[in-house]
């Protein structure tokens, strides 16, 4: 089978004069090394168009497709964040009611509100032992689509950030129950389905669109991505057009190789290189669990993704960004992120010895110096938690310290009644139009005075991009007190601006939908069930 | 200043162990080398973030500003595509009406379709002599709007993918008249402005937004791109609101980079390296002159760019495809696109003496086998003609042989009177609502049958993707007869299906808009004015 660096590598010397685009004609210039200009092409013979595949990207979607139990694949050069956009496009009408976990993507958001969708919530539950979000429930979306008849779709997020891995054979028959179909966000499963060291991947649990970033967890260049389809629920001509709408038509041909690059070698060295994988995390993790401090949430097939390793320091005295900063500064470790009480580090296929190593012995060295106390979690034996109680940070540098344990209900926006905010009972129960608030009249007002009222923007601390405020959600005082906290810590929070001195976020304009909180459907019921 | 390429290379060399995104882990795989992979990272410490920029990404946008004559820049990762869709997104609400030249990208009405806006129409005329579209011009515009006066914004493109260069300067005239804002899809133009020896950039004459493909003629990599935004009629918010939905949110910083070293290079070689490339060209041009058969547009620095070589094959034996082959078989140069009487090929800043050396003596030796035949136009002396005559086509590879040459009445479908329609007299003149008909209920009917019926989905050849049929125009006998012909020749028609030995395309369904053709205001006007 022919593949694409090869071609393009083939291309590059062969001699052919290129009176055509792009325009560093093969060379290349300044610091633009000439390996990646003579391989970086537009659709000249032999090269065929993304967008109109009928030759190698026909073949090599085909091939992907098939390593990864799909119908159809396609090759997304503009991320998950394409892949997104076109699948919500494409599985419901604008003006559709879309069902999606309150823990998705911001762009999941952003296909909301270009197509007008009506929103409702599925809450996951928070893992209080680390205080990170798991997955969904086939129960909790059955519970929601029973009385939301008109729902035309639904969207989950799984694995998570943080490797937490939802049921979608169980969710994807829920889903089919009521004939529509079930897009899973698998951004951050790429490589599932592989081997059999890790879980299956959701084209093989049932979903009928999966988006996953190759560049996550397989060894592609950043914002490359797959979108899989299955079955009839999708209109295919309505997925291709959208895929054409969110992409440039000039796609990179270095990031489509990547693509093929990174799944052919998993088709012929894939099984040896995830036993080899698994072997050195399970080895890592097992030196680990020396620590007498840091805990360590472990790889479990069906519900923690291998790779993700997650470093709780709760409990010590010690908090995430200290230990983050440690990592890199002592160690020379650069980790994915940091939360108040934990580290996100992540191990691929394409991890040497080495790196495990490294992290081990600072990890062992390090846990030395720490002392655990005993936690009330612990104590009170509950393991799960309806409310996030860790504070969120980003460090000096703009990296993210947390964001995507923003779950529970605490720290999102609300439409609940929320007896601080001038006893005003909220309580409007009508899900939520993205596209109507986040257009609405909006002003700016400081933060300090803006509990209660209606937010007009996404507020988030990125990455990853999961929203904490939703444009028509209402500002509790609790998110209202964290936001302004990280301001004052000096953190990026996206959505508020510093003016004279002051904190301002944007609001819809009062009179406007004043006395609701449009965004916040089924939240009530899950908070009340205890979960 | 600091420059993001060395950033990333030292960055590739430090030592410090990526336990973070992207999965190769700055090791290569496979045929993927490790010189791409070092420098390809996601948003570390001190790498910013560009959906969100503060520290060396705001920097490079803002020199690219200062370099560009703009207010301020935005790095594009989804090619002019994502640009073009913010600009029309920003600059219009949804539901808006907007005025386009019809030989807009696809991207253009892509916008339109996502934000349900009603479109008006300029046409261009035709460059008789060469089969090409010119630029639209100030006084087609003034006229549009003095009878339109809800159009929100007006959208044209210059330079065209043959080099043509409107008047932007009086077009944003008579687009501020109005109070409105003027987008200019400058795809062809990431060069202009860079020296005197070329036309200045649409920036210093008065555009309020400006899309540039860097990779399009400057030394960067494929789907890279440049916006621009000028002045205060576009909400800057908003604009970036719409950035951040069509663009990755993990974007790739070997395509940023790209961006930041052709820029920094024209900064400071810029001017030498223009002057050379003109010296070089005309050089060409000079010893092309010698020419008997073969004609070319000359280089102007107000009408036409530097560095397209057209060459036009008009009133000889050979057409522009079997002068493509003679090219790239015989002379081993790969050109950028065959029309039936034309070649087009692109030289770029970044060309050496070679490439105009080889080009030089294939055309001359070529030219000596030719004879040149009086032409119609020649001798009647019509120079300009609304309709476009020649015939197009697409090579046995699926390159394109024609598409930019879709201008003037006669290749685009049309909601005009149609004697050959069964007599209908269909002249609604509203305005089109692309969602409408794109979304509208469509039946499949064979081509032949199509004639005079309101056409269901985009028909082009592609690339560069400007739509010959737009979903809502009527099928014109022409435009139905030549789609055919294409297909015989086993060409890619995309918007039609080959099934069981026929060719069929999609109409909206029987009763649909029947008797109407919603696309087409303003082109009775011009068309009866001769142009």
């Amino acid at each position: 089978m022919e593949h694409l660096l090869e071609k393009l590598s083939e291309n590059g010397e062969s001699g052919i004069y290129p009176c055509h685009m792009p325009g560093h004609k093969r060379n290349g210039w300044g610091e633009l090394p000439r390996q990646l200009c003579r391989m970086d092409i537009t659709e000249i013979e032999g090269f065929d168009d993304l967008h109109q595949p009928e030759g190698i990207l026909l073949e090599l979607q085909k091939k992907a497709a098939e390593l990864c139990g799909a119908d159809e694949s396609f090759y997304l050069v503009n991320g998950s964040t394409g892949g997104i956009l076109s699948a919500v496009s494409a599985a419901l009408p604008a003006g559709g009611h879309i069902l999606m976990a309150r823990n998705c993507h911001k762009s999941a958001y952003h296909a909301a509100y270009l197509r007008n969708l009506t929103i409702s919530y599925l809450y996951p539950q928070v893992l209080k032992e680390f205080d990170i979000c798991e997955g969904v429930t086939p129960d909790q979306v059955r519970e929601m689509l029973e009385s939301r008849p008109d729902v035309g779709a639904v969207l989950v997020v799984s694995p998570t950030y943080e490797g937490r891995l939802a049921d979608i054979r169980g969710i994807a028959e829920a889903v089919h129950e009521k004939g529509i179909p079930l897009i899973v966000d698998e951004a951050h499963g790429a490589h599932l389905g592989f081997s059999r060291e890790v879980q299956e991947n959701s084209n093989r649990q049932g979903a009928d669109l999966v988006i996953q970033s190759v560049h996550k967890t397989l060894p592609a260049l950043t914002q490359t991505a797959l979108l899989h389809v299955n079955g009839d629920r999708i209109d295919r001509e309505l997925l291709r057009r959208f895929l054409r709408i969110y992409q440039s038509s000039s796609p990179s041909y270095l990031l489509m190789a990547s693509i093929d690059n990174a799944l052919q070698y998993l088709e012929r060295d894939g099984k040896a290189a995830f036993a080899e994988f698994r072997k050195r995390y399970e080895g890592m993790m097992e030196k680990l669990s020396l620590c007498k401090a840091l805990k360590f949430l472990p790889f479990q097939r069906e519900h923690q993704d291998l790779g993700k390793l997650l470093i709780s320091v709760k409990n010590t005295e010690m908090t995430g960004r200290q230990l983050y900063d440690i990592l890199l500064n002592k160690y020379r470790i650069q980790t994915e992120m940091a939360a108040e009480s934990y580290v996100l580090a992540m191990f691929t296929v394409n991890d040497g010895q080495e790196g495990y190593d490294r992290m081990t012995e600072a990890l062992l060295e390090t846990d030395r110096s720490l002392v655990r106390k005993p936690s009330l979690a612990e104590s009170s034996g509950e393991r799960y938690s309806g409310l996030y109680t860790g504070a969120m940070g980003r460090d000096s540098c703009g990296r993210s310290v947390c964001d995507m344990d923003v779950c529970g209900r605490s720290v999102f926006g609300s439409g609940m009644p929320d007896e601080n905010a001038d006893g005003q009972d909220s309580t409007d129960r009508e899900p939520c139009k993205l596209t109507e608030a986040w257009d609405e009249i909006r002003e700016e007002i400081p933060l300090e005075e803006s509990e209660g009222r209606l937010a007009g923007e996404f507020v988030n601390l990125y990455p990853p991009g999961i929203p904490l405020l939703v444009p028509g959600e209402r500002i509790t005082g609790e998110l209202c007190g964290r936001i302004s906290s990280w301001v004052q810590q000096g953190l990026t929070v996206q959505g508020v601006r510093q003016a004279e001195g002051r904190c301002l976020i944007r609001v819809l304009a009062a009179g406007v939908h004043e006395g609701r909180g449009i965004c916040f459907e089924g939240q009530k019921r899950e908070y009340e069930d205890g979960r």
